[in-house]
């Protein structure tokens, strides 16, 4: 593939859309040939998808139907929208992808890493990261900075409990997958910034 | 499971619609403790992915998109539904299940039925039916008896081609899963539902 494929990774509240922002405005004024993408959604049937899965009224939703609802949303995404940017050379920026369903449904559901990573091998048509970054910054503090969950997001209702297992799950998936890299967001939002900035740049995706 | 679980598969314009209905009279005649459901759908989030996967505007949607939402529904109305009614020891009539997936997706898609199957695998649940009746009629007779295909609906619009396909399909899954038992459709809708009715008897499924 000629392009580089880039995902964010991190707990709710753990400032990904903060610092998507902040990259996206120094990538535009570097000139980069980048997209901006996200998960679930990005193309006009995953975000219908989507819908349904976010959607705080579909409480009885079981958590195999969260997960294969992912993955339906994750493998249009990449054959609408990833696949082809990437084919034309340019730099992809996605706001989750395969790691969040192995935390989330994997570890955090409890159905099991291995289960989700062989539904999404029908998903990611061999699309892989090559670079996925992790926003470290333990649930606690995230939840605090944020003020509280979306009431009328499913997901982030779902406590802190819940979001200390995807956490943990984030934590724990570093060690089987090489191209998680974890920064730390300890600092202001500029100087995490800044140490994006400095990964992008010592992967040379960035010059 | 203490109740019995019957599917019904067919090609569109197979007549399945009409044979439901008639078996739902003799059954609420019978005093039979039954449920009559369908896929994809039967639960309102599944339902609304039913929404999704039929809108004759999504285009677009790739087959691997369109194999996972049908196994997502499939999950969700598997536990919400069909495993409850079973435990309560009724007998539960499901218009499609996972034999469609094979045809449909697996074989006239061209996804491969191990492919499909290993997606189901995740969505049924250990939920296999007990009988599966095939109403064969060729797709070539079922459309001229429907009049062509409905134009709001994404699958029917595909053509005869493929709609042989999914017979073909249907024909060579018999070979593999002893559980269909196909169904002679060339009399009047009056002889089939009789054929249906014995069917049901041989197998102990009424008295």
């Amino acid at each position: 593939m000629k392009g580089t494929f880039v995902t964010f990774e991190g707990c709710e509240g753990s400032g990904k859309s903060t610092q998507l922002k902040l990259l996206s405005a120094r990538l535009d004024e570097a000139g980069v040939d980048y997209i901006l993408t996200r998960e679930p959604g990005g193309s006009p049937i995953a975000e219908r998808i989507r819908e349904i899965i976010l959607d705080g009224k579909n409480t009885a939703m079981c958590d195999e139907c969260e997960a294969l609802l992912y993955a339906a949303a994750r493998v249009q995404h990449v054959k609408e929208k990833i696949l082809p940017a990437l084919e034309a050379g340019k730099l992809v920026i996605c706001d989750r992808y395969i790691h969040s369903s192995l935390a989330y449904q994997g570890i955090a559901r409890g159905l099991g890493e291995q289960y989700v990573a062989s539904i999404n091998s029908f998903a990611i048509q061999n699309c892989r990261p090559d670079l996925t970054i992790f926003l470290n910054i333990p649930p606690e503090r995230a939840f605090a900075r944020k003020h509280g969950a979306d009431e009328d997001d499913r997901i982030e209702q779902l406590g802190l409990a819940f979001h200390t297992k995807v956490y943990n799950g984030y934590l724990s998936l570093m060690k089987d997958y090489p191209e998680i890299y974890p920064v730390d967001c300890s600092g202001t939002k500029y100087q995490t910034s800044d140490k994006i900035w400095q990964l992008l740049a010592e992967k040379n995706i960035i010059r």
